[in-house]
């Protein structure tokens, strides 16, 4: 092939992605689960693999796998401590890993109604809603980002769409009482050290009173109130983004049947949808393009 | 082209599948939702259209999808009440259509948790298990079938797989403390009119009560175990069917790391997977193939 | 639990599902591969396992998967020769399994155009359709089923649809050029042994020809000449079965632009869609609906 | 709800996704497609829309939507051509519009093989592989990206993996003739005006030759020299980038039922799976992490 051509290696990671985990935890006959997917990803001194195939830097993706699986035996916790535990252990244990970015996803289960409190072994699995969690490290800089994603809401009233401006693409008419809907991804950056179960619980309780009690003027307003509330509530996040779909719900026109719909019967379209993208800092807060880049997709 | 080729036409059905449809109840101020995918299907008469490309008895799908749409706008009520009224609109309406298959996938949503009775119009929509009904009808014989899917379930404890038989491929060891964990489809059929909702309700819970209480010694008896109270908490029902695939969790081997594993860490495979197919009968219940047929896919 | 409810086992079948092999053949240098996904069920007598949890005839799941990574290591061939052998196999072992259900899907691979003939060893994956194939057995009945899914064709012109019945709920108007899509699924059945590649390939052909050289006045009528031309190609074949969304393209009303649209601009929608289901037989066959049935899903 | 938090607005870009349209050109009888998925985003000042619910900046995402179908009146072109014009008319149209992101997925078809040179206007749809491309513009800086997905490589022998650490976790023993398969997501930046369609071409065919040309001593490497390639082989680009999940075929172990299994028989896993994901640049190339994070998602 002659001599290797000029090019430079550029951003790059590797591991390995979506290993699932269930960590049962027997410690006395009311078993608790936990059940995560984690994907780990290294960065570092890697050149030498791309550019000579030199793979004595390359810490197997299957060694990744196995670790998690090891650490998974002293117990899982907080989705964000795990993936910590993970970055401190694959940072420190090879010189030239100088970060890299380790996610999970995590299923939440409930007991099956038997009894008072539910079953002791038996559960059933939740659900839509997904916990998300990630930890970007490079060099000294640690970020832990929390989320989660598919929360579908709903109203079926309190949102309007007026206003906007009229080009001569422009045929949708205004809106004074729509059907507001969105599938809720989100992820918040946390500036500290938190309490990484309670701020969860309370960042999404914040965000859902929120998505209630706001008067709804766009979608676009709406992820703000829902941010500012997930600030208020969590005083360790210091930004928080959303990807929300906006899932069209159009009334159908029953005057052709002799029919009125006086805002009862929507028909609901997966496409197109509207994509709504925001985010909102506290004041004073850093900002952290390359952790958002890192945490979302390589390309 | 020249004379058509003498091949006759065969089992046939045709109509709209997956209209999205949500009704939203605006009686009050506090708002309830109806949100079903409905496929309507037909069936009589239709030689012509296939063999000449005679259209004379084709409803059209577009039409099915409106009568959909318009029939919403007097409520939906139980969705196997719906589907009796399409099912009735059509055959009633249409000398050559004697017969369909209409089904619905319902989805619940629950009121976001403000105040202490929940918001009046903003919902979260419950992820993961969804209800299924159909209704099939052939002539005179019309045939309610309730159901669900995607109820995914676990136990941690309390399954075993033992007694097997042992041939030259068989290496899959013996198992007394094992995970049991499945997604559960189940289909039952009524044999007469019943207060739909609340069969249904009893139906899902007798279902998982028995596999919460249930000492498993195989998938297949478990799903019998859950028939039998299925048909012993809904007297109308008179014959019940599952399709479970057998989720696999591995017990991880934590030994090559100098760690020993006491039923604690999986690894879950979402393939291949056991996939465990049963039905169960009230004693005297007519067989209902057809039924059963019709119901499930075409080809 | 005190005694067994007085329920019967019905209709039922089990085993793997989705077992995924590649068979490299490298008996030169120039490899060829077999890429399937395989999934093995068995009927009989399999009463004591659901009632009494006795697995003493439970051939495992997993031992059915271990036969087919075992069958392969001498090839594989035909998916249909394939599936034959594995019910050979499992019917002639044990003396309680009667039957079963034996299905595969194949994935096709092309050689990475190198050279005239193109690379000796590296692939392809040829994505969108797939060959799919099915055994099943009932005693000493067995049906061999061939077919694909996801053949996806359209046709720009040369389709209309007019002539169909109106009533209160059609507002459908009569189109006399429209744009025909579809997605092909399909399943016929062989009347006797065949070369099951061949008749394949005639097949696969047929369909698409008659698909190019109709002026379809229907999906439905497009479907019967599609199924005339494949049993006028493969004479083995006495039934076939279709089943094809109608994946709808709206041409875009552009006159709120100023502009005119002369069936140029098209919209695609994947939801809802129509679902033409039809099957042709050739005349003097005998009908086949516990097959069919027991190929396509179970509830 | 008192004054709103003291939050500052982030990043932010709304608009509509997915808009599936279909451009059939017939200009002659001979009619062909182009058949796009388009995304359209705006980004600029939109912060009294967040904060105020003041929608006179909101280009509505209805209007975005309709601008697609109206300027695919004119044709398509190439993908990157076709968003670079939606660009020049959103940042041209409305002051307050600084920038955006325009993104496409191309779905290709084949004229169905009638005759010598293929049907007029009946089509087969190719699966997997899809084309893609992006524009992101901010401020006077716009980037094209040029890409595809989905594309999925095997090599059936070519390929090993030795010489990585082990620590107390590595249990992969080396291999060296491994199965190498992959699913390519590739990007690639151009530095200036190229004949898109062209350079596209030659991308795919460089980065395929690479593929099966090289010899791999790791998907790492086959990533650098497939990148490599096309630098060499459209001299307009400037940077790629690679998400390459490394799709494992485990060597099945056929000895506890007497069989070898010289290379020949072999499980696909979907999950877990390795991450590649690698960049190469030109020399000299300035870095472009803004337009990446742009390009990927948002959170």
């Amino acid at each position: 092939m002659g001599p290797p051509p000029p090019y430079a290696l550029g951003a790059n990671r590797y591991g390995k992605a979506e290993v699932r985990v269930l960590r049962v935890d027997r410690a006395t006959p009311r078993h608790a689960l936990a059940d995560l997917s984690v994907t780990s990803q290294l960065t570092g001194d890697f050149e030498a693999a791309h550019v000579a195939g030199d793979n004595a830097h390359v810490v197997a993706t299957d060694t990744q796998k196995n670790t998690v699986y090891a650490f998974a035996r002293d117990g899982i916790g907080a989705p964000e401590e795990f993936l910590l535990r993970l970055a401190d252990h694959f940072t420190g244990s090879f010189a030239w890993v100088t970060g890299g970015r380790w996610t999970a996803e995590q299923y939440a289960w409930s007991r099956i109604a038997v009894g008072d409190t539910g079953h002791d072994h038996a559960f059933t699995r939740d659900g839509g809603e997904v916990r998300t969690a990630a930890v970007v490290r490079d060099g000294d800089a640690t970020t832990v980002l929390a989320g989660l994603k598919d929360l579908v809401v709903l109203a079926s009233t309190g949102s309007e769409f007026v206003g906007f401006p009229r080009d001569r693409f422009t045929t949708l008419p205004e809106a004074t009482d729509r059907i507001l809907s969105t599938s809720v991804t989100a992820r918040w950056r946390y500036g500290g050290a938190v309490a990484y179960d309670e701020a969860y619980a309370a960042a999404r309780t914040a965000m859902l009173e929120a998505f209630a009690d706001t008067h709804s003027l766009s979608l676009q307003q709406t992820a703000y109130a829902m941010g500012s509330a997930v600030l208020d509530a969590v005083p360790e996040a210091v930004e928080i983004r959303f990807s929300m779909p906006n899932k069209h719900h159009f009334l159908v026109d029953l005057a052709p049947f002799g029919l009125d719909n006086p805002g009862e019967v929507f028909s609901a379209a997966d496409q197109p949808y509207g994509l709504i993208e925001a985010s909102v800092l506290r004041e004073g807060a850093e900002p952290a393009g390359a952790v958002w880049a890192s945490a979302a997709g390589f390309c």
